[in-house]
């Protein structure tokens, strides 16, 4: 017997027809003996469409009665998802994420969740209820309802999965894994069986959207062995088929001589880049520029600072590009002001594209073969950044794909 | 200043178009130095689509799980009332029924409310904000959401007007107050431009559906002024105008020689009848008949029990027609074989007509003119209940409306 938790997604839940597929594939992991704790999305659309509602009301409403509004979706899903499940003849339990309580911060629209408390939860189990938790939210210290932001629902199933120190988290998903890059973009993409921790939060955090990349930081903090796996299939295949799909999120690094170098072509075009020209280079500058910017709640990327010419420096960042004119707006009034900057540059019109492997530890040239790839394509590369694992160029986004097919073919990820 | 209670129904939530009416109206009061709470119901349509969703699932649907359901339509709302609010510049916050919290029993999908701890509304109504409280939901001792059955956010609004010590409590409904019988009936029906709470209980129970039954009680339990009035009139139309129009439901008889002797005449539909015929005339024997069914939760309305002959009797009830089945199941399987009864016989076409009014202690012959109109358009009476205040017939359901505009007119209510 094993302790799983699923999770699925707005498209799974997206009609009481399949809701019912989800109430069966649950149904069929409860009766081989398994205790089950679900966490599913709202009905796809739904959440869109309450949003919507209160910004016809307001386009720069309050974000506590935002995240008040947003929670129904979720909270329609877990009660019709355990009507479906015992209508099925499973015992089922449906909670809201304050019933729980899944503890979070203050910060609405995009909270963090900082505890769980699995006691009721571990109790139902022990019961044989297939337990049924709102993705997405959780409750402040004021007991106000908390969203933890888009795509929230796969680190509610992750958080839960740690608390609860759950075998594995099933990720049902409408893709069947993680794939060496998006195969819209670079339709000869394979998909990986397993990917490590590591590789995989580089993919998230660059845009690659299977997973939410706060649930793979939760993953990998708290070792929970996580599989990304296909909604689409027969709800009745067999758990042995089922477990041998999807990609496996490891914790180790296997020494296996076949692995590629490379496991991926991450890209994304979400992002800004913001440039403060000329700031006198001495300690606490970076914190002069980004401190009032994260205190504005405003994320930053990447980042880059070069070497000072003349006591003076350029300081470079990205942000999510739905937040670039308010970050441009905090640099104007705060910032540029009180540390006499030149100026300030910005653009949006970017994308950022990147390699990324655990093999690249133990490799040269991978670098070298990344620039020289873009240089032969005539693409521009406007910032550099790197970590362990992964490289990343920021270039005029009309040449994304055209960067991301030819890395595909260069790395060789395209080979069997 | 004072403290009001605002409640406002789901054709007035209809469309975010109505919910700004509603924010201009609250700020209206706010404005004029008053302290605001609103109940908000559901956006009309939105608790038969949410519950139409579990029904397609499960036609038996678990209640607790269906109150979790439903309860998300009101949290929209007073997450969307509270953006309308303040997009007019009018500080306003959000409650859901278990952050007041409202606390309900367990009876899920028709909760009554038990306690309402009033501490943190105050405290945010110091704070010049406008609070506004979900309608018809609150939370039992375990934590699980509850809802107070249809209609229940007038309960709520007059529940939460009580625990404040409120100074009014304004119910805007799509009518524009109490009518001495539904003009759809009788088009010479006349608006009340007071009710007594006790004739009003009366209506409410007798299914004058202006007011749900609770509310009232409530109402007169806490001694809340109540009042009645339109949600359909401009929304800054003065205060002085606003608190003439409507019906205001006062708690004293008025030495008034003009006042009518009845006050309205009310019906329903909505009752089905059931006779266990052939009962032993004993000591606990009515208990045998209802302690069953009120077991299984159904409500029962009129009671008769006549004079025995041969130490048998006759024992007849009336249930709403939605529990007729559920209750002849009871009497079928539990009921009938304990008490050795002859017979069931049960009745749904029936109608109930009463006439109403406080004037009736004082007076007599009210109910042979009742018997007298209605065996001059001959109608035969199947059952005859009494109350201090109203005297209540069951009729064959076909002269329900014959009956309605002939008491009107012979007890002069279509009078000026």
């Amino acid at each position: 017997m094993a302790l799983i938790v699923h999770k699925y997604g707005g498209t799974s839940m997206g009609s009481t027809e399949r809701i019912r597929n989800v109430a069966k594939r649950v149904a069929k992991w409860h009766r081989a003996g398994h205790q089950i704790v679900v966490v599913p999305s709202a009905m796809s659309g739904e959440t869109n469409r309450l949003l919507g509602l209160a910004k016809e009301l307001d386009s720069n409403a309050n974000p506590r009665e935002l995240d008040m509004i947003a929670a129904t979706g979720e909270q329609v899903s877990v009660g019709l998802l355990a009507i479906a499940l015992q209508a099925e003849g499973v015992k089922a339990k449906s909670y809201a994420g304050w019933q729980v309580p899944i503890k979070t911060d203050s910060a609405f629209t995009k909270a963090r969740i900082e505890s769980i408390d699995a006691e009721a939860i571990r109790a139902d189990l022990n019961a044989d209820q297939v337990i049924i938790i709102t993705g997405f939210q959780g409750v402040d210290p004021d007991n106000n309802i908390t969203t933890l932001g888009r795509g929230g629902s796969d680190t509610s199933a992750v958080a839960v999965a740690a608390a609860i120190d759950a075998d594995e988290c099933l990720i049902y998903t409408d893709v069947d894994g993680v794939y060496t890059t998006d195969p819209r973009v670079e339709p000869d993409a394979r998909r990986l069986d397993r990917v490590t921790f590591e590789e995989m939060l580089e993919m998230a955090s660059l845009g690659s959207k299977v997973l939410q990349i706060r649930s793979v930081e939760f993953a990998g903090k708290y070792r929970v062995p996580t599989r990304v796996l296909s909604s689409l299939t027969d709800p009745l295949m067999s758990l042995e088929q089922e477990m041998q799909s999807g990609t496996l999120i490891t914790f180790e690094e296997e020494n296996n001589m076949e692995k590629a170098v490379i496991s991926g072509i991450a890209f994304n075009r979400d992002e800004a880049k913001i440039t403060v020209q000329g700031v006198p280079d001495r300690p606490g500058i970076a914190y002069s520029i980004l401190g009032p910017v994260a205190a504005a709640n405003i994320d930053v990327d990447m980042i880059i600072q070069n070497q000072s010419v003349d006591g003076l420096t350029d300081f470079s960042f990205t942000v999510h590009r739905n937040e670039y004119q308010k970050a441009l707006d905090v640099l104007k009034t705060q910032v540029a002001p009180a540390i006499h900057a030149k100026q300030l540059l910005g653009e949006d019109k970017i994308a950022k594209v990147s390699v990324v492997g655990i093999g690249m530890r133990s490799h040269v040239g991978i670098a070298s073969l990344m620039f020289e790839t873009l240089s032969k394509e005539n693409i521009n590369i406007q910032m550099i950044s790197t970590s362990e694992i992964k490289i990343s160029v920021v270039i005029d986004d009309k040449y994304m794909e055209l960067a991301v097919r030819a890395l595909h073919k260069a790395f060789g990820l395209d080979a069997q």
